[in-house]
């Protein structure tokens, strides 16, 4: 795992080369689009942004498109199944098209670990942000992670966050673990013994599930890839709620002032039990809400960036 | 089948629950839309809709894309390939997840029959248009045909109507049966007797297909799911076509005046003969038109249903 | 082949009903779109096209969806996977829906040679613009050759243009004979004996690769359908890039001022030299960019076309 990639201004690519500073800009700029309840002047009108997604997403690609609307940019969207890819072309001969046709910024989700870093290496005249690549990152999970935290507890530094799940094939986690560790808190793991990932554990301890839990400021569950797992891994969905949910009688266990994130789409009595889902201690949907806000400040960090440079 | 379902202000799930004023009142602001040929001023900018349709569509689909884009709706679709549903996520929690990235509007297609009305019970936070649901109810489908014979023939009290076909698969005919009794028309059925429908014959005669169409003022001809049912039904298309379909002997001994409906896409030479679909007494093709009106008209109330309540 | 269809003013079928100066309208209407780099006021704001592409394509859908949008049209979007055609709709009664619900134009890509021209003369109330059929015709990537030539090179009179590749699965070479050989250009073919096309050459000259590269002005190299032909033609994509494609050592024996072109996506190693892609004499990416200015000048001569009629 390479942690020294940037993010630099033209791209984001994951939010381990992102500084507090830069991290604190973008939560500003999404409260700046939250407290417009995303109702501002559209800016980039007659500029072009594609989705280029190449898993099934209709969450992130739906809330990447009312973000990128709502800063007026014209969308082209392509799923894997009508692209070029199926001819062969590469990626990158792709980003190229896509720059030679006028579009500025590609939002990418493809299965292949690196493939976004590897792409901005190669600059190939399209701005890009990764919406999620392989087991590797998806920042901008990971940033409305972050600004669901900082608006619930303000200052992050201190705070205690226990990952939870599957974390060997978790974007979500890495990604998470670099801005919350910038911002000063502080990560622990957990999760069933062969979903581990020692790359992971080099920065942040990994404890057993009521342990992590019980001394845990915000709760954040992973999605098990069930479809991928169930046979080899355990036996039941509900083995896994046993063992590796947040039960009802887990939550009970938590801090009162504690709450409970996942990035969703849940499978309800798998990571969470179906009543915690919209618990008012629940981030969950608050957290889909926030993701557009936070997309359009990532969205306009890439499209400003380099202005300067 | 539950004919107690209201399609209250904020949502359009049936057309069994919509008063003979509320049905008027879609009308006339229907014809306001084609009065306008669709060139309104975009009044609902920078709000979303999305079409979530889970079987294919394009005439219906784009039918509603029009709709909503001439009336300023910003749009996203998803067609069931690329969706979440493959990752099991419930319809339930994408309408949430759609309400919290700020859609207000959901245009639904499903196979599964109740689907809508279960998900509008639920208030999920989302406004939803029925786009189709299994075999229970299309409701715009209803509302345009009910457009095309009010615009045609005035007054439809008494009007006499034919509906004829795969009746057991048919919600076009169900949501035909609520808006046109509800107006004062008489329905009768008449098809295949291995696709009657004794839940619809509680409310509407079934009567011989020859004697069905020699007494209608219009006649409505369902489409079949020829890759459904030819097998096991009935030989070849051409025998349904003689047996059940609209052929050129049976218009003959149709009334001067009366009219042909059906809902498309049309299998020529099966429900209706190639040369009634553009004929001048066929309706065709001016109902699609029509659904464009009556679709705006529908959107624009679910928008502003609940203002006053 | 038919080389008497004409792309009237209200569709554009083929190149081959285009006069020289028909070809310049065209070519100076792209001209100022690229001189405004695309951004002009929106002048058809309100207006609905239709994308129609029922065979993968990014690369071209995305050029005239970005076309379609600087223009300021509404644009639809289907794919076969979730179109009517699944349920036995015909092309025809798509296009006369679409006319109903207020498209005014359709691009179309479709496998079946001949389809777009078909449609044309049925005259389904729709106007046309044939993104691609079978191995028919594909003019809008015939006139941004044109365009990327004559930018160039300014005049096209006795320019040399040397086509290479699969002449006989080619919509781009027929498209392209007939584009040239009117502005003047002398085109000869080259390429694989088993991929030659009687057809063709009935119009100009079929050389030894080596000779028709040696005295080229242009090398257009042709898109090899990998997937197709690999197991039957030749036995690796190696022997073809050596037998047929454009070596560096062909390419050191081109003349000093000669340009190349692809109509993209290329097989890196295979068509092309991976080198050769983005040398400073190949056109493959100024062509796509040329795309967007050639689409926007097309969509404007169907639109406005048959007004004086």
């Amino acid at each position: 795992m390479n942690i020294a990639v940037r993010s630099d201004e033209t791209n984001l690519i994951d939010t381990n080369g992102l500084s507090r500073s830069e991290l604190m800009a973008i939560l500003e700029r999404a409260r700046f689009y939250e407290d417009q309840n995303g109702l501002v002047p559209p800016r980039y009108l007659g500029r072009f942004v594609a989705n280029l997604f190449f898993e099934p997403s209709t969450r992130t690609r739906f809330s990447f498109e009312v973000a990128e609307k709502r800063l007026g940019l014209e969308v082209l969207n392509v799923s894997e199944d009508t692209s070029s890819t199926v001819k062969g072309e590469t990626l990158a001969d792709t980003l190229k098209t896509l720059a030679a046709i006028g579009v500025e910024v590609a939002v990418i989700r493809h299965s292949q670990s690196g493939i976004a870093e590897e792409m901005a290496k190669q600059n190939n005249g399209v701005r890009l942000v990764n919406a999620g690549d392989g087991h590797n990152a998806h920042p901008t999970q990971a940033l409305l992670d972050l600004y669901t935290l900082h608006k619930h507890f303000g200052d992050l530094n201190g705070l205690r966050v226990a990952i939870i799940g599957d974390l060997r094939h978790s974007r979500v986690a890495r990604s998470n673990l670099w801005s919350l560790t910038t911002m000063g808190a502080e990560v622990v793991f957990s999760g069933p013994e062969t979903m581990r990932a020692p790359d992971l554990e080099e920065h942040a301890p990994y404890l057993p599930i009521d342990e992590a839990i019980a001394q845990a400021d915000a709760v954040m569950m992973l999605r098990v890839q069930l479809e991928r797992h169930r046979e080899q891994l355990f036996t039941t969905a509900e083995a896994y709620h046993q063992h590796y949910g947040l039960t009802l009688e887990r939550f009970a266990r938590m801090q009162d002032h504690a709450v409970i994130l996942h990035p969703g789409p849940v499978n309800r009595d798998v990571e969470l039990a179906d009543e915690l889902v919209e618990h008012p201690r629940s981030k969950v949907f608050e957290q889909m809400k926030n993701g557009v806000w936070v997309r359009m400040a990532v969205l306009e960090r890439v499209l400003e960036g380099g202005k300067r440079g």
